[in-house]
C-alpha cells in the first residue's frame, strides 16, 4: 500500500498545509499522480452558510495547495455518484475536521468499503488528522468531540494499529482533565492487544511498498498494554507497527 | 427532579473532590441522605490490577468522602444484581472517568433505563464530569476519547440540553487543534436546535424542584446555533436551559 499520513495540516500560525507540502509533492511525484480524489466531510465549518458551502470552500482551499504542486483536485461531494468517482480516481485524500462526522458520511454515501478496497489494491492515499485516522481500524484514539453517531466506529483498517494524531504531552498549566497519555492509556485496558501511535504535530507516517517510516521533527510514541510508552525517532523505519 | 452536575471532581493539585465537597454535603442534607449508590465504571484505570480492582479502589476513595459528609456509599459493580441496587437507591452517584465506557456499561447491564425512570420519579443525582455528561440526551460534547463503542450515543436525557465539562477557554500555546469553543460550534451546525453549557471547572448545576442554578467560581458559558456565545454568573437562574 502506498499511504502518506500526516498528523495534522499546519502548525500554529503557519500558512495552512505548509509545513507538509514538499512530503506532499513528493508522495505526488512519487506515484505519478496530476490528479486526485479529495474527501471534505470532515470539514463542516469552513463556512457558515451551508454544509455544501463548507465541503466548497474546503475544497477550494486544498485544491489551491495541490495546484500548485502540480495536481489537479477533485472532490467526491461535486457528483451526484461519489462511489464513482472514488473508483475512478488516480488517488484518495482526505482532509481533517470532525471525525465523527467523516465517518458518517463515508458509511452512509457507501464509501467507506470503496476506498479501502481501492487503496488495499494499490492506490495511493493521503490523509491528515481525522484523514489519517480513518486509515486505522476504528475512528477510537480520535481527539475530536462526537457530534454525530456513526453506523459503527469501523473505519478503513489499512493499518493494524492505532494513530493518535495532534499527539500532546502536557495539558494546559492548572487544568484537571486527562492528559493525552492517560486517555491512550485507558484504550489499551479496553483494547490490550492493539498498539497506539502518538503522531506530534509536524509528523507523519509513510507507507511506501515494503517501506513504512516516520518523518518529522519530533520522535513518534508508540503505547502498548503494560509496556511504558517508548519513542522512536524521525526517519526510522516503523514496520514494527504492522506486527 | 433533584439533580447536582459537577463539573469536576478534583481541582489540579488539591486533595480528591475537595472542591464540591461542601455542595455535595449540602446536597445530601438536603434530601436527607443517608446511602448513596455508586456507578464506578467510567474509572477504569484507577488500577492496573484489573476493571474489577480499578472499581474497588474508585468506590473507596468516593466512599471516603462520603462517609466523611455522613453518608454510606454503596457500588452498583460489588453486587450480581445491580438493577436492583440502583431500585433499592436513596440516591444515585457517578463519578467521572471515560463516557464512552461508562455508557457501555450502563447499557449493556441495563441500567440506563432504570436509572433514567427512577431519577425522573425524584430520586436525587449526583454526577461529576461523565457523570454529569451522561444526565444529557446523549454521550455528545464529551471531551473524552472513545475507546469502546456504545451500543448508541443516548444517555438519560435527565436535561434537554448538552453540557461540556471542563469547559475550557483556550488550547495549550502553540497547538494546532480545534479549541474547545470550535468542537462545540460543530456540534451545533450537525445539532442547530440544542443548547450547550459549557461548564468550566470549579463550577455545577444544582437542580431542586423548581429551582435551578449555576454555582461556582466562574460564569457558565451557553452556546446555541448562530448566536455569539454568553456568559451566566454564578448564582444565576439557569431555567432557560430546560425549555
Amino acid at each position: 500500500m502506498n499511504l502518506l499520513l500526516i498528523s495534522n495540516s499546519t502548525m500554529a500560525g503557519e500558512e495552512y498545509l505548509l509545513w507538509p507540502r514538499k512530503h506532499i509533492e513528493n508522495f505526488l511525484r512519487q506515484h505519478n499522480l496530476s490528479e486526485v480524489c479529495f474527501v471534505p466531510f470532515a470539514g463542516i465549518s469552513l463556512s457558515s452558510k451551508s454544509m455544501k458551502d463548507s465541503y466548497d470552500v474546503y475544497a477550494e482551499r486544498v485544491g489551491a495547495v495541490f495546484h500548485s504542486l502540480g495536481a489537479k483536485l477533485v472532490s467526491v461531494h461535486t457528483t451526484n455518484d461519489p462511489v464513482q468517482r472514488v473508483k475512478d480516481a488516480q488517488a484518495v485524500v482526505v482532509g481533517g475536521g470532525n471525525t465523527f462526522h467523516l465517518v458518517y458520511q463515508l458509511q452512509t454515501l457507501g464509501l467507506m468499503d470503496v476506498i479501502r478496497e481501492k487503496v488495499k489494491s494499490g492506490t495511493p492515499y493521503i490523509g491528515w488528522s481525522a484523514g489519517s485516522n480513518i486509515a486505522c481500524p476504528s475512528l477510537m484514539t480520535t481527539n475530536d468531540m462526537p457530534i454525530i453517531e456513526p453506523l459503527s466506529f469501523q473505519t478503513l483498517g489499512l493499518i493494524p494499529f492505532q494513530m493518535n494524531p495532534h499527539y500532546l504531552d502536557a495539558n494546559p498549566a492548572g487544568h484537571g482533565g486527562e492528559t493525552r497519555q492517560q486517555r491512550i492509556e485507558e484504550f489499551l485496558i479496553v483494547n490490550q492487544k492493539t498498539k497506539v501511535a502518538g503522531l506530534r504535530e509536524g509528523c507523519l507516517l509513510w507507507m511506501q511498498e515494503e517501506q513504512f517510516k516516520i518523518i518529522g521533527s519530533k520522535p513518534l510514541r508508540v503505547f502498548e498494554y503494560n509496556k511504558e510508552p517508548y519513542e522512536i525517532e524521525p526517519g526510522s523505519d516503523v514496520s514494527f507497527l504492522l506486527e
